[in-house]
């Protein structure tokens, strides 16, 4: 290995010795995120930020192709509202944080900082639905929520995240329900389809759902260390908020109705998915669709006549065609090769005297590292279609490793063994009894991720209790 | 008058009988937000986000056009940083709000929701800034604040709201300087040529700047009423906070500096100036540059056979041309009139039964109510130069009246004659000191607004003490 290699030795953890240590140095090597001065706040970095910005734009895209609209509702909550819907309650007064004063004097009631918003929507909608004619509204936003956790870690879990939550109510179960399910089904094309990362669709149990929520669904990738996260979940939450704020309308046949509502939300939680599905020893690895920039030119021997020139000019060639940069600046190539790795953008493109004589560029891919010659004149065409093959490898990888790191278990000892040897997904029957959940979480720490849609029959009866199964589950640990 | 006009007037108050009501009216009825349950809190409503989204959009893309990128920074500041900066606490404190509980513990040190950051972004730069390398550092985010308010009105004063705020860095004075009029003018810019809202540019008066700055320019316009809105400020904030936080680079002879800092921001006030500088007494008037909806198409007789098909056409027609919609809905013709008025939506486009057989539409302006039969062939050319034209008269109507409301004052007497006549904006000169401009204020309400760039002489002596004058300034009372 070159001194190239050996510099990033250094520089971040393997991730076969220390994933969590991996982690924590990729987040801040390839300079995503720092530590804010509130324990377990994040500051988002440019290029964490951009990335984010990429991935919130393709939500956004879609949430109003389905005929949602944004709106921005109150970061503050009066305690009294928080606690009309029981379960909610229940749910988040743990974790919240409590606005006590303004300025010098102390507030009449306590105020909570949102850590979600069913109740404000609630309150709104209820004043503002009265007749079937209201319906369906479609709401979305984008916002920052604040849970007050216990242990923290960047993107996955912190104190403060940004998220989007959208809010929706409906004149029946049926298209209620449809919606839930539509929501879904945009969480999981835009994780398979702009972010590469396969996931599995399905129903949380009833001790994992939303507080608050009748059922909830769920979408959930699998991490490289073989552990799970929960991506973007979607809620059917019935006549629950309806009832508690008195959200009613009137049908055609001039009968009140609770309305039936939604709830869905994906957060920058996501941003770790994307770090921990496509990351590797040298650092993050950022697919081509959502990556901020896709080609970094990086002009060698730089101070000979020409080079600077050209690299410009291929820049300029380039830049309707794919999201391009240079790095002009006087470090080593070397520093910048390792740099733009660390960085995970998808094609790096070499250019010095010797290439512009050829006439060619040195082309090299971030996901498998492979060095290419193509002239010049070709680029145009072949940098769109590396990057379609760049994007379609990471998701294939992630796939692979998916199903590598998915077994089964019939007993308690060989989902224990599978677990402790190998990790990842096991699907293994459930009576759905909530002790027999309770049971597997303390014995192997294991949660249950989803009761998946498509389901197997891989055995008859519960691996835990052994007594009749009724569905099979997805369980793993997880984030 | 016909039964349309009557409606509107039972549906809000004119502005000549009530400003303040009119106002609170159209904000209602236009539906752009609504109250959230914590005093002084808003809910922006689908309308009212999709005008702010489209002025976020402008003010982003600019901001990148000039070098800046957007980054995330916490909603939490502990106590002890916001007090780093001296004259930054005082102004802040008397506002903030307080956190002093997280979940069932109370917090060992007091958390503020921020008001702004830039004690955050002060502490932030103090780890990351080394050498003349790491400059500049342009950072932009999009974020809300909380300040709490004692008196508040949506977007105009409300305790929380939305913002931009940005925060650079820079190797000198000189460099800082040049950043803060940049940006001064990116907002000038996008007032005048995006929102047609004509500006005045300058600077503050020492007692009217941001809690540590250096100086702090600012844009203001004239509403109608005759009353200012300072609707974007520019802050130079010297090297105060890089001392307070050491904030200290390298330079490039080998020695320790301190960085130069500029911060600016624009809020959802700025959707306050847009409704007070063009609404009517029929409600909003929307600019069409940042109008979701610029043309909207109502079709007459919709029952009879072939007028949907053909609205429908039309609408396909013209939705890469304009920003087209068409309410088919079951509503009276009148009742949409008003809706879209009341909505300030550009462009009425009629067609009914008659007009389909002519092959025209009416198109119906909305800043001047003027009606005209269109080809339809001549649509696609018709509809962007009449918007062209309808922007360009907002703004020429609203420079207009800024003039006409524009006065000149050589005495107190005058001062307060006119300002109680008439209102606006007086330029009158001034010495100076801080007693002259708390004693216009205590005597006649109005507030120094800026100090402008172009200035004028018109008397040698102060307007109020009558002692020799150091420059003109424009004063006005203010929201
Ligand atoms: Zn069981
Ligand atoms: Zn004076």
């Amino acid at each position: 290995m070159g001194k190239k290699n050996k510099d990033f030795v250094e520089k971040i953890t393997s991730m076969e010795d220390d994933f969590g240590q991996w982690y924590t140095d990729v987040v801040k090597q390839a300079e995503l995120v720092d530590y804010g001065p509130v324990r377990g706040t994040m500051i988002i970095k440019p290029y964490g930020f951009a990335i984010w910005e990429n991935i919130q734009g393709e939500f956004d895209r879609q949430f109003k192709e389905t005929g949602h609209t944004n709106v921005y509702f109150p970061l503050f909550i009066p305690e009294s509202m928080l606690q009309k819907e029981k379960d909610h309650i229940e749910g988040f007064a743990p974790e919240v944080a409590w606005v006590t004063h303004g300025g010098d004097e102390e507030l009449e009631e306590r105020i909570v900082v949102r850590p979600t918003s069913e109740v404000l929507f609630g309150e709104y909608y209820s004043k503002n639905i009265h007749s079937y004619r209201d319906l369906p509204k479609l709401y979305n936003q984008w916002a920052n929520v604040v849970r007050w956790e216990k242990t923290t870690r960047p993107f996955l879990r912190s104190s403060e995240f940004l998220w989007q939550e959208g809010h929706t109510c409906h004149a029946t179960k049926e298209e209620a329900e449809a919606e839930t399910n539509q929501m879904l089904n945009v969480y999981a094309d835009i994780c398979e389809n702009f972010l590469a990362i396969p996931v599995l669709k399905g129903k949380k149990t009833e001790k994992e759902k939303f507080a608050g929520a009748e059922y909830t669904l769920t979408i959930e990738s699998l991490m490289h260390d073989g552990r799970a996260l929960q991506s973007g979940t979607s809620h059917y939450l019935g006549t629950g908020f309806a009832e508690a704020f008195d959200i009613q309308y009137l049908d055609k046949g001039g009968k009140q109705q609770y309305v039936h509502q939604t709830s869905w939300g994906v957060s920058t939680r996501i941003m770790g998915a994307l770090i921990m599905v496509h990351g590797d020893n040298r650092g993050l690895v950022v697919p081509p669709r959502v990556a901020p920039t896709q080609a970094m030119i990086v002009p060698i021997a730089q101070h000979k006549e020409g080079v600077l020139d050209k690299a410009y000019k291929l820049r300029d060639q380039l830049k309707d065609i794919v999201r391009v940069n240079i790095d002009t600046s006087d470090k080593m190539p070397g520093w910048k090769f390792n740099e733009y790795e660390m960085k995970g953008i998808p094609i790096r493109i070499e250019m010095g005297p010797r290439d512009i004589e050829k006439n060619q560029v040195v082309l090299v891919r971030r996901d498998t590292g492979e060095k290419d010659f193509v002239p010049m004149d070709e680029l145009q065409e072949r940098l769109p279609a590396l990057l379609e093959e760049i994007q379609q490898n990471l998701y294939d990888k992630a796939f692979a490793h998916r199903k590598e790191m998915t077994s089964t278990a019939k007993t308690m000892d060989e989902f224990k063994q599978t677990l402790e040897e190998k990790g990842g997904f096991i699907k293994a029957m459930w009576c759905g009894k909530l002790e027999c959940e309770e049971k597997i979480k303390e014995e192997t720490s294991a949660t249950s991720r989803c009761i998946p849609f498509e389901q197997e029959q891989i055995a008859d009866t519960c691996v835990c209790c052994g007594e009749e199964a009724k569905e099979m589950v997805y369980w793993s640990k997880a984030y």
